[in-house]
């Protein structure tokens, strides 16, 4: 049996003791904190012990993770040890400086792409990881065995195993985390001086994009700053493209004549975001196809859905996507069904003469 | 019985078509393509017809709401005439210019805050605005009875009026709705140039403040340009802040001696989208219902979905709703399940007997 050593007991670190203490690894919890450690062993991440560790995961916060990294390796000379920081490269960098060679080949970095804005261990879930990517970030001496051995504790919590160098994960959580987190925050803050009635006339837009701004303060300010030198560009491109949205809009306020082109840029800035957030991944990470659509009427009676999906596998169609608009009250909803292209006369086909009404 | 006459058949006209038909009101529905028209009768929204109308509401681009209110006002001249429209100010002052002191009394502006990034007719449902928020913006002539008309067909529809003038409206959606759009376009623009590995690591986070990116350009340019006086503002003082931030983590990039306070700019950053996030009403003011959702782990095997939807009909469960999440490059996708809070344990306990894997 697998020895994991879990050092750190907040959200990330209980959840992973949750879900490898579930899939029979042994798992033994340390954190400064014994309140944290008694609450994680409390929900089932694991249990408290000393015992020499096969694998360490470091899931401290991230200004300390290197040197509790460094002292992991020291005082584990056999195990294998990972954190799991949002930055990889400064991670990197300090344990180079900290370690010898043969110490830094039984570390690998990695960071699972799990959690949301809550924390602590009161928000650990044993399923945090299920279908999420892990990435791990081998350096050029990490050795096998130690990459090895990640790759199977994060597929174990249920994760699917991605490797990347360190500097790209930094310079593509950059764009994908760390500036949405910015962004959410910046667009919270307008909300703090509105009227109540205001506030009142939120719905669901605002509340998507400012989710995640219920972060936590001092987490984030490690993960930014950790991450300064690639979030900076990005930073950088998005208050330009603000600008110009600002110069357009300023424009129009001005008037007729001092507006032309200013509706082009505006629909340009909708548009470039649009194209943006097509790249988002669809089924199972595939690049994101053009996938056709067709959308079937469902009459809001029994096992309509049960019916349509053997419909489907009646005609050996496989679906690459789907989206119910499901109207609670109304007499029908609407199933949008993606296929890829070809599939998709043979589905109209194959669902008209099954008799189901199907919109374009 | 009440003839209401629906003009402009997108989202917001079918869907209150088809929610007002559902409460006994003769709806009738008119839109410049005879397509569109004949897609919002198919879908339950009303018939089509030509009859004197009791109400008038128009849900057309905002661009034109202003002259096709005033022709209405002008060919149904007992009715009340309402528009549906995004920002309230405009359209009420080229209404000024446009149509006289009695034909004015008859018109009431107003907005029901609903709907999200799918447009047309094929998104409609009529539960859109079940418990959502309708604004109603009287201005200083508007008939008692116009204003008691609107707040009706609100109410009916199964939303909660708010009554503001129409300036205070427009500076409310400048920070609640049209910023919010622009931050998600600007944040999901940044996703056009990365490398698909990159791409790869977007998680819940960056889907959640980009999901109305997706939106339509030409709609939303209308938007943002006729509340562009209420808009340059709230983007100036976004803009101030993000040049805060930069300058904090350019600081941060030239070493610690320039960072003096840069961390604390940052932290500053976070805590303040906090403070702004916690002043979004809260549970009633989202989901329309507070439903109870199961996450069932879906193997991806052939009619995985089809057997659930048999297995939740056979247990004579009704779903509310249902989300996929897909997972990058795993074998799992998870279904997440929404139903009434009085059906889920029956839900978990008839997926666990049919052998699912159920996650909380």
């Amino acid at each position: 049996m697998t020895t994991v050593r879990v050092v750190g007991t907040g959200l990330l670190g209980t959840s992973i003791g949750m879900a490898l203490s579930a899939k029979g690894f042994r798992v033994q919890l340390h954190d400064t904190s014994p309140t944290s450690v008694a609450l994680a062993r409390d929900l089932g991440a694991g249990e408290v012990g000393d015992d020499p560790a096969d694998v360490v995961v470091v899931a401290t916060p991230p200004d300390v993770a290197a040197s509790v990294v460094a002292q992991q390796l020291r005082d584990q000379p056999d195990a294998v040890v990972t954190d799991v920081a949002s930055v990889k490269q400064t991670v990197l960098e300090e344990l180079r400086e900290a370690v010898g060679g043969d110490a830094l080949a039984r570390y690998v970095g990695s960071h699972p792409m799990a959690g949301r804005e809550r924390s602590g261990a009161v928000a650990a879930r044993a399923d945090l990881f299920e279908g999420r990517t892990w990435v791990l970030c081998p350096h050029e001496t990490t050795a096998d065995r130690a990459r090895a051995s990640i790759d199977e504790i994060a597929r174990a919590a249920g994760a699917s195993v991605v490797t990347m160098p360190a500097a790209e994960h930094d310079l593509a959580v950059a764009a994908v985390s760390h500036l949405p987190q910015v962004a959410a925050s910046l667009v919270a803050a307008r909300l703090r001086d509105l009227p109540d009635d205001a506030v009142g006339l939120a719905g669901p837009g605002v509340r998507d994009v400012t989710r995640i701004a219920a972060s936590d303060p001092l987490l984030w300010t490690q993960i930014l700053a950790g991450n300064a030198a690639n979030l900076l560009p990005v930073l950088d491109a998005v208050a330009d493209d603000l600008d110009r949205v600002r110069s357009a809009v300023r424009a129009i306020c001005e008037g007729e004549n001092a507006a032309t082109g200013a509706r082009g840029v505006l629909a340009q800035t909708i548009a470039d975001g649009q194209t943006g957030h097509a790249r988002l991944p669809g089924k199972h990470g595939a690049p994101p196809t053009a996938y056709a659509s067709v959308i079937v009427v469902l009459p809001d009676r029994p096992r309509q859905l049960a019916q349509l999906f053997a419909d489907v596998g009646d005609a050996g169609i496989n679906l690459e996507d789907l989206r119910i608009e499901h109207a609670v009250g109304a007499q029908v909803g609407l199933a949008e069904l993606m296929v890829l292209p070809a599939a998709l006369e043979p589905l109209q086909e194959a669902l008209t003469a099954a008799g189901w009404r199907l919109h374009s």
